[in-house]
């Protein structure tokens, strides 16, 4: 069994005991059940079961991932095969008697959902047959949240606006929004089901101010667990922290005792499309695509040598006197060590919407990543790449959001829960 | 194991013993490696291996369908997870000449895609890693390609326009073409990466006219083959003809003796872009939307009963005297047995390209079917959709194109070769 899949049968597990623990009669039948099939799951919830048999589900169906917990789902869980990221603006009058509403019908919402159970009689039935393929939906606050909400002494200062940089062609039209959803699952009928029941529970309270679709990986493509490549081809992700680094809860998550203490076991997410200039990436031969990255293509080793995980020689120069991994590389730029130990865990999304208005195609990267303050993580390291990286030439970033992103809920709350009415 | 692990496995079996057959030394060992890891196919081509160890893929990753046969894959293949259909149009000045010299290129680059090898030294690397994943890529004509060409007296009747339907709200721009190229595959970057080499290698002979991107569900998913649902939750696909049945090939695929010769194994695609409603659509009652349907949403069973595959009792009376399956039921009047025993073969996928400029999703089905001959396929059955369906409401067909989808190559043909060298 793979590394990713005993993580997820350990969720799987994890999952199991937890809603087993605490929740009523009703709540436990649907989980079994909904660990054996989707359909009986749809059953328990007292709707026709269709075939009569609940058959074992296949791996990728029957992945399920905890809505409680100490941190909200889709952060440090592996990558999904589908993803939808998409931000609402409370509506006019709206403020925070109508987001706590919200915030309780979104957290019943989502809670349902990644159990593979129906939200409510009028649920579509678009996830049907499949199990909760992993789903996660996890919810950030923006910047503006706090005004409409009288919250302000609330916000946190990591919320500050992001600095611009040079290379930014950020759209506002694509970018901020008072709340944020990010979905994943490895199903794409799962993940797009979790995406309209979201926006029909958002009701008269929030408008969508925009929505992004991206994808990763199948489960099962690859011959075993892998670091994900991005549309150019290069193997990206290599230098992310790992759960288990000593260091690694204190640089992605917001410890207890800090100034806003209902942000106690969040993150904050930065979420930047980051459109890829694939005609001119993909004239430029692999040799210099090589040296713009500084690592190979086939396997993402430094060009020093060795293999992906092998720490690159930043020193060591060529028989040409110059350093090997050129000085505008991206893999030198974006290396931690360069950077003051900044670090970010990076879980994006790949997005391609076609052909866009000037020929080119409209894919690249939906960047996310998470720390536990953004003025150490993605903000220097993007300053420095935005001054130096050779690959800025081949990308472009499209839109941008910052949110901060509570951390999960404890049994009986909702998502949020200790800001709205801490 | 399932069915459709069955047939893949079957799938790869075949092709396996294809290649080994006629390939020469260099093709063989390429696909003896193939088939056990991706990167050991792009090493067997001449590039880096990476990690050096060649570990047996996945299921997903290792399925291969063959590119050579009496028809061409992507027809008869399951549904795949992800999927982009594109249209070309010739260059201005580029006739027969350049036409053939495309579908040479275009013929050779499938071929190496779906064994799950490289395309040339500026492959992108984008599918590295991975297997075929039940890659296929399929090729047809349309109308205006046989003008372009100077091949007018080629052009079968069966590429006559389609008839203007009532409902139609189909955008030009995203119609039609010279040429079509069908991409599937069961992992998206698989996918991407076959639709940029087939993008690239048009060079300067051809030019996109539209392209659009779909999405079923993943292997592995349910937990067991079932018949597709669509995006508005219902079971789609019931009453498809099946390769077993006897009349199987007489209606999707040419038989030979026909007026046009080169077309004998080929088949003709209608491709519809169809919208759904899907706000609509969510706000009606399941009573009502299982009475639009004539089915129930669980199942997929007709209203009158019995399960999925039981045949609709469409002179069933109610006990307030009206049929059980409504006069006006999707069901109904697209029954087979209601339009002279039409019949085609669907093969869909659904779309979701965000939110459209009028805030609703812009999401449905990018229905693609099968027949030997439209005029006895879809264009009867859609005639009578047009006049009565009650589906008709909740859903508006925005782009449309017919296309010649010739037989399968032989051993040293190209795509075509029949049509453009007979």
């Amino acid at each position: 069994m793979s590394d990713k899949q005993d993580d997820q049968q350990d969720m799987v597990e994890i999952s199991r005991r937890r809603l087993l623990g605490t929740a009523g009669a009703a709540g436990a039948a649907g989980l079994v059940l909904g660990a054996a099939g989707g359909a009986a799951t749809y059953a328990a919830a007292g709707e026709p079961s269709g075939g009569g048999d609940a058959p074992a589900l296949a791996t990728v169906g029957a992945g399920t991932v905890p809505f409680r917990g100490a941190h909200q789902a889709g952060i440090t869980t592996p990558l999904q095969a589908r993803g939808h990221v998409v931000a609402f603006d409370l509506a006019p009058g709206a403020g925070r008697k109508e987001a706590v509403a919200l915030m309780r019908r979104w957290s019943a919402a989502a809670e349902l959902l990644m159990a593979g159970r129906p939200v409510g009689d009028g649920d579509s039935g678009v996830a049907r047959d499949a199990g909760p393929c992993s789903l996660t939906v996890t919810f950030g606050f923006g910047a503006s949240f706090f005004d409409r909400t009288g919250l302000v002494a609330r916000r946190p200062a990591q919320l500050e606006p992001l600095p611009a940089f040079s290379a930014d062609r950020l759209d506002a039209r694509r970018s901020n929004g008072d709340l944020w959803v990010q979905i994943g699952a490895d199903d794409a009928l799962v993940a797009f089901h979790a995406l309209r029941v979201i926006q029909k529970e958002a009701g008269a309270a929030a408008k969508v101010r925009w929505q992004m679709n991206g994808f990763n990986r199948s489960p099962g493509a690859t011959a075993r667990p892998m670091t994900a490549r991005n549309l150019m081809g290069q193997v990206d992700g290599t230098n992310n922290p790992k759960p288990t680094d000593p260091d690694f809860d204190r640089r992605i998550f917001v410890a207890a005792g800090g100034d806003q203490p209902w942000m106690t076991g969040g993150s904050y997410a930065v979420v930047r499309r980051i459109r890829m200039l694939l005609d001119d990436w993909e004239k430029l031969p692999l040799e210099k695509q090589e040296r713009v990255i500084g690592r190979r293509k086939s396997d993402g080793a430094p060009l020093t040598g060795g293999t992906e995980t092998t720490k690159p020689d930043l020193d060591k120069l060529g028989s040409d006197g110059k350093p090997v991994i050129p000085v505008d590389a991206h893999a030198r730029i974006s290396a931690p060590e360069q950077n003051g130990g900044a670090a970010m865990l990076r879980r994006p999304f790949s997005f391609h919407d076609g052909i866009g208005p000037d020929g080119t195609p409209d894919a690249g990267l939906l960047f996310i990543c998470w720390q536990a303050d953004p003025l150490r993580g993605f903000v220097p390291v993007q300053r420095k790449l935005d001054r130096g990286d050779a690959l800025s030439a081949f990308i472009r970033h499209e839109a941008s959001g910052l949110y901060a992103v509570p951390g999960g809920p404890a049994d009986g709350e909702y998502v949020g829960q200790r800001l709205l009415e801490g």
